[in-house]
């Protein structure tokens, strides 16, 4: 079966975005249509070309005999500043307000178009890092993990704040959460993290950092390493926060329940991921 | 600015495939790319033909004034038979079997590449039917109810067993575990679902139906309707099960926890929506 060049180009986008960061050789194209090489080639110049003008992503080639084409995901400054508005200005109604200075969030963290794009933006920012999985926290950082770990083909590991008979056994830690100062415990399972794993944590809202900190034990005790920080909201702390090195989208502040107002304004992920 | 056909092709493609189950007016590409609607009609009619050869789906075109066309996810035959296949093959390790009759399936339902094709297996089934969201329950259905609401276009809705700070005012409601026969608690978020929606169960695991149930009871609390049920792996079971109108892609049998053995086997997902 023969393809003409416009039924390549709509089967390799389709394909390219559906494995992110995977090296794809030339000759799987060209046996999959039946082509030359050398129309293979041309006809990933025009989609690379294409994809850097429409902000889709950037198109990699990779010479020689193991080579072939990575598609990355890439988001240049506009989308990262649309989405960032579009955020703010859905989270500053005084109606997600809720006792203990949180947030309603359940709205945003359902939209699937807008985790997407909330997606495209974090992984972005790591697109080129070299990780191996994505880690959050049981329940509300999940939707936000497995929409970046969409763009970097990576795993999702979930920890957990209690145990269940699913996990298998499991390795549990204690920690300290930064704004209650409460005692709370973590756990995960044995199976879920190999050693010397490169893991980005990405997690919903962030006060102090407890959750955060926590996960980054958690890490070391299964020899992992952090390869970056990544949380949609940041609330801002008085007291001292326990974490440094991460991106937020978007950050609260004169958080005020009871007068029921809030400031919500831009994170550090433009400063940071430029 | 003017594109080429193979330009508008590919971003076209991005597009469709961004937007499942959105009508897209002609005079939306027309304008994107400054091109005649005549052409637009053309580009979309190659694009229409290459998604249907290739497996990627459906391009409905909507005549008249409000017309336009719409992407729906559309798998074939031959693509869920070799999903299923792969599921049960992975599945059927007897390292995975736990206590009491579960498996462990973190690895599979944190593999984003395997929940891609699952969310677009079960999508498929239901791309046509009136539905306006999808609902889980917390932690583990979460990763299977995002990959098919990502095919579906609509938003997710969260049931948990605890209520939470973060939930605001919740709808609880108690049901009886089919397997242990306890009783259990479900909450859902008051502002998280409208009367009237149709919604879309998904979970990843079903023994006797108890937690399908409740979120069924949990639903009739809203005033919003099933428009459907589909599992990933249903365990079979000697007792009546609560639920009969569902979809699953694998089922297990002979589930023998001592001596470590399992069959796995296609569930009722090829029978049902065909």
């Amino acid at each position: 079966m023969k393809f003409r060049r416009s039924e390549r180009l709509i089967d390799m986008t389709n394909y390219l975005l559906d494995h992110p960061r995977e090296l794809v050789p030339l000759t799987y194209f060209a046996e999959r249509y039946g082509s030359a090489k050398s129309s293979i080639s041309e006809d990933l110049g025009i989609i690379k070309d294409t994809f850097e003008k429409r902000g889709i992503g950037v198109l990699q080639t990779v010479p020689g005999a193991a080579g072939g084409v990575k598609f990355y995901v890439n988001v240049d400054e506009k989308e990262a500043s649309s989405l960032i508005d579009d955020l703010c200005s859905i989270m500053a109604s005084p109606d997600r307000l809720l006792p203990g200075g949180y947030l309603y969030m359940n709205d945003i963290l359902g939209n699937p178009v807008l985790l997407r794009r909330v997606g495209r933006v974090i992984a972005s920012a790591y697109a080129k890092a070299e990780i191996d999985a994505v880690m959050t926290v049981a329940t509300k950082g999940i939707p936000i993990a497995y929409a970046v770990a969409g763009f970097l083909n990576v795993p999702v590991i979930i920890v957990r704040r209690d145990p269940k008979v699913t996990e298998g056994s499991t390795v549990s830690i204690n920690y300290v959460s930064g704004s209650s100062k409460r005692i709370q415990t973590m756990v995960l399972s044995k199976r879920s993290l190999s050693e010397g794993s490169r893991v980005l944590i990405v997690d919903d809202f962030m006060k102090a950092g407890g959750t955060v900190k926590g996960m980054i034990d958690l890490l070391q005790e299964f020899n992992a390493k952090v390869a970056g920080i990544s949380v949609l909201v940041e609330s801002e702390e008085t007291e001292e926060r326990l974490v440094d090195d991460y991106i937020s989208l978007v950050r609260l502040s004169n958080v005020d329940v009871i007068g029921k107002k809030i400031t919500v304004s831009e994170g550090k992920y433009r400063r940071i991921s430029k």
